[in-house]
């Protein structure tokens, strides 16, 4: 009943925007600081996605080009990462929580990307005549205006380029708690949880390094978001799961009950996806397609991935016993989010150096919270929180740079992975007093997928 | 018996074409129109794929190479679609039909690829001197020729970028038919007609737009094909199914008994497959790597696919009482659909609305099929059909260009699903009389994995 | 027992390498070729990954801004063929072995970028000052050194691009091995084997040709691996399984009983991407992003492709009397390797014979062996081994070039699988001797998830 009425609120609030609809979009140009920079004196005409030959003849056009296409496919491969996170939680989870965990996938990036439209990119990067409370304000950018279509606005990209690209990370810190909380987590109360992660929290603490704030004044060093997404989003999910409690019959009398997975082949779809995107990740962080920038992150950010991999293989079999697929899956992301960091300014090897022991980390980690009875599904806390840690605090130990620092290294992840905790406790804390965020019993040991969604993921006759 | 007799005769036919080799292939240069346009005295030597210095050192070079190479990787991304389509199609059916499904796949994708080679391609884009009975014509173009590798073929690719990128679409619109049809048509004849559709329609159809003919003198906007491809297979679609009616117990004495797909994870992968694709079918279309063309149009692209995800969510919601993942993810589809005719010519802001409104128009239009009885398992008619209409109608209504009428949109994408409608149902229909079209009771009952393929897709244990 | 002392060994040598730990990384520089060729009067400050003005300024740049892109896209597409390896071959084997094909298959992609970095890539591409033992060197490069991030190095890529892509390249041959001896091959050995294979033989014969040792000299053509890794990885697994034997039940006296995959959408998705990654595998092939090698390469790589399904299609619908999916995949995989030889120098006309051939070869070879009692779950043998040979000599008879001899093109493929076999048998045999290949027959009978994994890959309720 209570929900039903949310939606039709909800519903109304939407259809109420219609009347803003006009050709020339005056919402959208009243809003954007770029537009307001425009000349007033522009052409009359309505404005078209297609260049003028004076553009395309201009100086640097092929260099602007291939810089801005490389923005763009990067953003693609971010947004196949999303794919990498449904697939890596829902195949390490149960069976019965299979629907329940692509919706709310589904949910976050599709709800991400409006989101960071509608007020989280003029938030996170708020522009010369903004200041932190130009948050609310809309993306859209004045096509006529070349301010926004050429080096004039980044040598590298243009408005459009540069919105894909951080649109498809801003729903990643997000999904990063989902994996932590699934199986036994409300799903209205984490869709609430998720926008409010991804429209209000991330763009804070993003602003903070990457829009130019008080952590990149400090002199934070942060390649791709080490910190600005995976330990934020790592330490968000420690909070949810603090407050969520463990899945039922996890931690029992008799000690660990492990829950195993349901799918190993949809994890290791997950993992190897998620090492595609983060060609995206890190490759297009460089914020070019600058040869020598994209190759040698990549090339740091596969030694890692492949290094995080061996550690946690040889550190799992030494404490397991025996050869474990998900932990060599994981550490394959610990890696990669270990060097998300440093991927520009570390050394080949020292690449691989921060590889191992994230992989050798992450083994660890998994295994700690369990003792702690902090129930992970799918081990996030550890991956994206500890190593997003580890890696941002490897760049004060193996940076080429004197200008980078242990002890600002050290502040920066602290800073952000404490900001992160506290949104997301007081978030879930007071989705918990006003409509709970878990499950009742029955439906937890039903499944999600009958109980939250009325269908099974499975009919395999 | 009966067969085994055809496969023959194919397999000598394509025997016969072994005679006409030669290593200058004079098929290929006789029929490709471009080739005529060739200078006589080209260099003696044979023909070779790679560059000589000149042509690298020409002017525009650096932007001709980053724009090929893009349409080359949005041929590639248009590819995926193809896995994108196995796996929604076989993930919303029942396991028993999985082989079946996945084999119709994998026939469209690649005897669409060669008969877009053998007669489409040249026919769909017939060229100065060609009329459209080009037909029949060979594709394959002269190395030598200066005129298929620089801009004086196009600005944005050569000869063979164009034609991989166009084939590569080509067999989308069979693609979406073998969803609607699932589970009881019978393969052969799917087979033939899906030769018939990519082979003889598509490039008839297309032609009219994309070709220069008729709908695009009267001024018909379609940027990436929501009438050309959507709406097409949509109706094609449409007329299938109503010739072949409806899997047996689906609509009962007793009201419609729901048949539930058999693997969600496999029908999110698709989904977001498909998704990535369309950075290709759309960010392709620009049909160069020109960063303001490219770039809004990704942009418009993924805000459509994601408000169509959340009006989809909401307007199911509301009308099944229950967060249904099947919708979320056609909504994702129905706005991708939605935006394909306008991605470079509308707001940010009414990429969002049209998004939005194909997402509750895709829940509304599925439970209209239903109702009608018309059995369509993946929703492909309202996916492509109603939204692809629904998004070449919005470009009347929202883009920037006063050059683009309402009228004409509805001109357009009425004849073209017209077409397609009656092209469909004249084939299937005569299919019928000759061979039949729909597979025993028996053998739908038992499902066509084991019925048709002799073996079952799944062997879980 | 013995596992356990072997682990902690490697773990220690890992760890001794710590202490070689220093910000400008002696290790690397000293061991690089290029590096000493470096001018010694170097800017002074640590090395940095990106780019000066005037490096951007400098002519050419946007091109080998565009052609570096290109490579390094293409090696994200190869490496996501290790994706489409991991689930084609866990797709066409037993549900009870899925977790150890997983598991096998991170450990070659992971282990095999490490081995390229740490002696592969010097070795494979010795460069001037070096010979062949230039084995064992780090193949980390100086970022400061212009040498390897301009066209003095490559006009199409930066020495890390180049890296890159080979190392992807690298891990294949293994990943080939792995399907055909999977189901009853020991992990740890085969762990052992991988790492022999990738580190020391693929270098050996990948620089007979594409490190210009004696098969380039001798004027073999091999554009993109038909041999150096198709036939090689073919013909590796070939002795491997002629070794460890069928799988137990497969060959028995009433004759053969097939063993049926447990996933056919699995086994799709692998191939469609394998095919997918095809793109950067025969595209980045061209080593630039030369708009006529690369358009004109993929052309080829994709009809050949679609050919070779239509050609196993008939073929296996005639031999088996029925439309078997497994046979369609592999004829797209035949296609593929058959083409990869001659990708740039076949006219479009004959890639479709070419692929056609291959699809027929592929059916009959798996036939073969079956009848040979010669063991390949997946068809390995046949698709890489068998197909990588036919590709081969297929440019001898259809290439453009009349450099190309058809007796070359015999030579270099029979002198390339020769090699493999042997180094394989030798190996593989010396591994039986000294820890045994095979699991025994419980572990076999029970599957290896559970008996070397302790845990099965599917929990399905």
């Amino acid at each position: 009943m209570k929900y039903r009425f949310n939606l039709r609120t909800w519903l109304l609030v939407a259809l109420m925007a219609l009347p803003l609809l006009t050709n020339d979009l005056a919402i959208g140009q009243e809003a954007a600081p770029a537009a307001e920079a425009a000349p007033a004196a522009e052409e009359a005409g309505p404005p078209s996605a297609y260049s003028d030959e004076a553009y395309i003849a201009s100086e640097g056009y092929a260099t602007f080009a291939v810089n801005n296409l490389w923005i763009c496919i990067a953003a693609a491969l971010v947004f196949i990462m999303h794919l990498g996170f449904a697939t890596v939680e829902s195949g390490l989870s149960q069976s019965k929580n299979t629907v329940n965990i692509l919706f709310k996938n589904v949910w976050i990036v599709t709800t991400g990307i409006l989101l960071y439209a509608f007020w989280g990119f003029n938030s996170m990067y708020p522009g010369e005549g903004n200041g932190f409370f130009a948050m609310g304000s809309w993306f859209g950018g004045d096509l006529n205006d070349p301010a926004l279509t050429t080096a004039e606005y980044n040598a590298g990209y243009t408005w459009w380029g540069d919105f894909l690209f951080q649109a498809m990370f801003a729903a990643t810190a997000a999904t990063i708690v989902s994996g932590a909380v699934a199986e036994r987590v409300k799903l209205t109360s984490f869709m609430i949880y998720a926008v409010l992660l991804v429209g209000i929290a991330y763009p804070i603490s993003g602003y903070w390094k990457w829009g130019g704030g008080w952590l990149n004044e400090r002199g934070l060093y942060d390649f791709a978001g080490s910190s600005v997404v995976h330990a934020f989003g790592g330490f968000a999910a420690l909070a949810a799961v603090l407050i969520l409690g463990p899945r039922k019959g996890k931690y029992t009398a008799e000690g660990i009950k492990p829950i195993v997975g349901h799918s190993m082949p949809l994890a290791t779809i997950g993992v190897l996806i998620l090492w595609l995107g983060w060609f995206g990740f890190n490759g297009g962080s460089a914020l070019s397609a600058d040869p020598k920038a994209v190759s040698f992150a990549l090339v740091t950010t596969c030694l890692a991935a492949a290094a995080g991999a061996v550690g946690s293989i040889f550190t799992s079999w030494i404490l397991l016993k025996k050869p474990d697929l998900s932990m060599a899956l994981n550490g394959i992301l610990a890696g990669l989010v270990g060097i998300t960091a440093g991927a520009d300014t570390v050394s080949e090897f020292n690449a691989i150096l921060i590889g191992v022991i994230a992989g050798a980390i992450v083994v660890g980690s998994i295994l700690f919270f369990d003792k702690l009875k902090i129930d992970d599904p799918v081990g996030a806390i550890s991956v994206h929180g500890v190593c997003g840690m580890w890696g941002t605090i490897a760049v004060g130990i193996f940076s080429f740079s004197p200008d980078h620092s242990l002890g600002t290294q050290i502040l920066g992840t602290v800073a952000i992975s404490i900001f992160a905790f506290v949104f997301s406790f007081a978030v879930f804390f007071i989705l918990k007093l006003v409509m709970g965020v878990r499950v009742s019993e029955e439906e937890e040991a039903e499944g999600l997928d009958v109980a939250e969604h009325g269908a099974p993921a499975y009919h395999i006759s």
